[in-house]
């Protein structure tokens, strides 16, 4: 399949990256410094190098799947969801591509079906960085809203950290926990749960979840 | 000051570009069809003929306030949705422009705290025309999430109509019943509502509803 992930050079992109080309996709990575990419995934890499707002829909429109893993300051953290509106907006009434969402673990509830967010909050010098799981939650929202748009959400562990491949186990609005009893999920599980929902979709315009075994 | 107004040929929208040209203010009417403008507003008219998606900040940063009274038909109805995310995201981070937002009255509540929506999904036919309130109401709950851009919505009484100027009753949340017992705004007295809250704004990051008296 043709595949772009926006924001390719990040921890998340970067092992979507490589397992997309593993499975033998073409990919093509949007980023905002080409030279990264060249660094990490060789000269054959394709890039769009161009700011995520001044992409148009002729330059996405032929993929079948465009993954966001687009990741930004704390200061600017609002900008996840001004991209989702630009990118619902620009595929309304189409199935192709489809939109594929890396949101964040805050959305997703604990075992007494509290928001994650809730605890997130009480964490400490929780001011620095909790505008990024607020306006990942504000994305969820506002993509619960969509009903003509080919889009789906994927919500990492609580921790989400670089690292090697699990089997992925995979769950919907609930927090789930490893085999360690840890809510958590490496980079290469989250990459292999995501391809094998894009290769073989289950969820369709709602957001599921994915742990390490 | 300086306004422009989104959809000015239409109702609502013809109603605010003669009381901001009675009032003073620079006027510019922001519309797909230049002819049309002319020939309601005369050869003097100020227009953008644009489509509003390809609009750019550079169109619309010099003015203080942009009236959205864009309309659109029932089967494109989430192109409100799309244009408000448009328009937030052009304007984060400022002051102004003002982001004024025509909003419909189904995100009001009733006499006993219900969402008039609900009222409204009882109606003949309505499945013709709730696209329309439904994508109203998800408009103003994108908004309710937006903290950093100046935007205010306002909301029409049940009725919004063609009609001359009353003196204008403010509420809040609530659906608001004029003198003769009908919730009913005529499309003059919309636009006193929404003039005087821009010459004196009350209203921050929240909406208001104007009914006739």
């Amino acid at each position: 399949m043709k595949l772009a992930i926006i924001g390719a050079t990040g921890m998340a992109g970067s092992a979507l990256y490589k397992e997309s080309l593993s499975r033998g996709h073409e990919v093509t990575a949007i980023v905002r410094h080409k030279e990264k990419a060249v660094s990490l995934f060789g000269e054959d890499v394709k890039v769009i190098d161009k700011d995520i707002f001044e992409l148009t829909r002729k330059d996405l429109e032929a993929f079948d799947v465009i993954i966001n893993a687009f990741a930004t300051a704390p200061d600017k953290a609002y900008l996840h969801l001004d991209l989702a509106a630009k990118l619902v907006a620009m595929f309304r009434e189409t199935e192709s591509p489809r939109l594929f969402f890396i949101l964040g673990a805050a959305s997703l509830l604990d075992e007494n079906d509290n928001l994650f967010l809730e605890t997130l909050k009480h964490f400490p010098e929780v001011e620095s960085w909790i505008s990024i799981p607020i306006e990942a939650y504000k994305t969820l929202n506002f993509l619960r809203s969509i009903e003509n748009v080919n889009w789906v959400g994927v919500s990492p562990s609580a921790n989400f950290v670089a690292g090697g491949a699990t089997t992925p186990v995979i769950g919907k609005d609930h927090l789930l926990k490893s085999s360690s009893g840890e809510s958590i999920v490496t980079s290469e599980t989250m990459a292999i749960g995501i391809l094998d929902e894009i290769e073989k979709p289950q969820f369709i315009r709602t957001r599921f979840t994915v742990c390490n075994q």
